[in-house]
């Protein structure tokens, strides 16, 4: 389906739902999949995986020997990521499970990088991620509103991660018509990224 | 209907048609018509005026003893044009045609400011509109496609205007949603803008 | 100096001081004065003015008969202000005042519309401004940082004025080179703005 | 120096020199080599590899057993490239050389995707880029100009490949200052990729 060492599948292959917001659109989820400093055999956790485009193109990143634990709390975003993660046949190194964050995270085992999705996470959600996440992990979270990368933002500060990062991501893309190649804008995303400190640093943050 | 003596009129007050472009969106249209240095009194050419937004917007900067000629092409962009012209009582001050540029650019007088529409315009239609601008008149082109704006830019070299001077702008609006604001983004559009040179340089250029 | 009726007066001419941010870009400027929806007669008010080029572009839009207050805490934003004031020869309709927000704000009048300049605005700043406007006037805010638009939207919302607006503006002018355009992006601003709603409506959000 | 699989180098980690316009931006880059679909042990040619960022990115994605071929007209980015080469330590899988495009494409090899530098590219230079690509092979092109755009555009579209796509690009990155996080703008890149078509659709191109 994607036979392809470099990650950016086209929107087009992966299956999508009315429903299920996504997928990430292509050059947002390079940039995403890039900022994770993924390598073989990590694990990978995706929480709000929506048509899990992220998962997949993860997957295929740190397959055969990683691992990548996608959840989201909407059934149907379940079942179009499953469908997915079969139409790149990268089964073997997915487990999709339906599921709330913070709650559901918290069984998950440690992880070497965090996907964070496109709408507003919920209390207490980062923290729960970042808590997965193994020192010197990442942490990639998409925003589309306004809120939630300021929230983000405050938040991977709060807990004491390191680099943290914004970038305001805005594409358009061409669009062949009869006399030219017309731009068609996709909404702004802003992606914001961030390094799990050094143990001490990190409890510090917390015990404040 | 629009009681402000700044342009910026919010793009739904405009009635529109499904089978017509735009209408150019609120901040491109104010980019656009502050580019064309507008003044009480003076004489505008809207080429491909669509549904009439730049139209009235510049018709309420030249009233009244101003006055707005608006083109297109299109009988319902004519239709429509007119229809707004009306809602924002600027009638008196408009004079909207059926025609094509360039071949029904010549019959018009002179003007002071020229703007020309959202496609790609067609061969010749740029150097028409020049020869209406009074020297030291303006001209605004807004470009969707790259080439439009590449021709653009080049014809109006080609023709010894000066100033040419290229804007991309994108924008996103935000939307409220019920937990933030989400960021919609608007097609980007290149704003082409140069002033007529004196009246040699100019010659000098068409006799090239 | 600028004969025009439409703001956009290039960045250019304005005096510049590099102790001094801006100024506000010409595209963003005129957006922020087209929000503001400016009439002649209007009294408007221009907190954190910096180089002064809103306060001068307000000006021309509401003289001879309305009056722009400018503010600026800092004693270098203040004499570039009236220097540009005075180039532009719009000194009997301005008044520039050294001082703070929001303590300073309570002695002047009340105004048409507000501008908020591009920084972080400080604490209770937002609000004391909105107090100043009358019914149906207008705030436009400019923010240049993450934080301080989510602040604003917030505080605009929490005081209960109406058709909050946010809207992200990314630019980028083309410098001619030897071979061709090249795209100069400037930073993004986003625009916030909205309108004094109902004395009563008003009344009830400062009382929560 | 960058052990993970992914790309996605920092732009500080790159040598620099004033005199050699780049590196290619983080988020471009990625972009740019994704758009690639490279594969470990392809061969990838890099025309225009000014600081080599994009030589470094590619070598690392088809090391250790394909190869990359960086060209350069300008000493002073052939020396960078190889520089930094070494820094990344994929001297063992990048060929470095000084020349022009056209002439000195000739003698490589065929190669599965090509990568075609920030500037305008210069006549006949994607011509004989593409026709070193294997059939099904990439070509990534990036344009800082609105002219180079258009010309890559309507230049790959006459040689016949396939899947034209051009991209706008536009980044802000946020900068911590100390009430929030600025956004600051980087230039726009339209980035351009196209696949070589099957031979016939290919040779009919060029007998045009």
């Amino acid at each position: 389906m994607w036979k392809h060492d470099t990650p950016g599948i086209p929107d087009s292959l992966f299956d999508q739902d009315e429903a299920v917001p996504g997928p990430t659109k292509e050059e947002v989820r390079v940039i995403t999949i890039c900022k994770a400093h993924l390598c073989r055999g990590q694990r990978v956790l995706d929480v709000g995986c929506g048509t899990g485009s992220l998962t997949v193109e993860a997957a295929l990143q740190v397959a055969p020997t990683g691992t990548v634990f996608a959840i989201d709390e909407d059934e149907k975003a379940v079942e179009l990521t499953r469908k997915n993660v079969v139409k790149f046949a990268v089964q073997d190194y997915v487990h999709v499970t339906r599921g709330k964050a913070p709650e559901d995270l918290f069984s998950l085992p440690m992880v070497d990088a965090v996907l964070v999705g496109g709408g507003a996470s919920t209390e207490g959600a980062l923290e729960a991620a970042c808590r997965k996440l193994k020192v010197g992990g990442r942490i990639v979270v998409n925003a589309i509103m306004l809120e939630s990368a300021c929230k983000a933002l405050e938040e991977l500060q709060r807990l004491g991660m390191q680099d943290v990062e914004a970038t305001l991501v805005s594409v358009a893309k061409g669009k062949a018509v009869t006399s030219g190649t017309m731009m068609m804008a996709r909404n702004p995303v802003v992606v914001i990224s961030a390094t799990k400190a050094e143990v001490e640093a990190w409890r510090e943050s917390l015990s404040e």
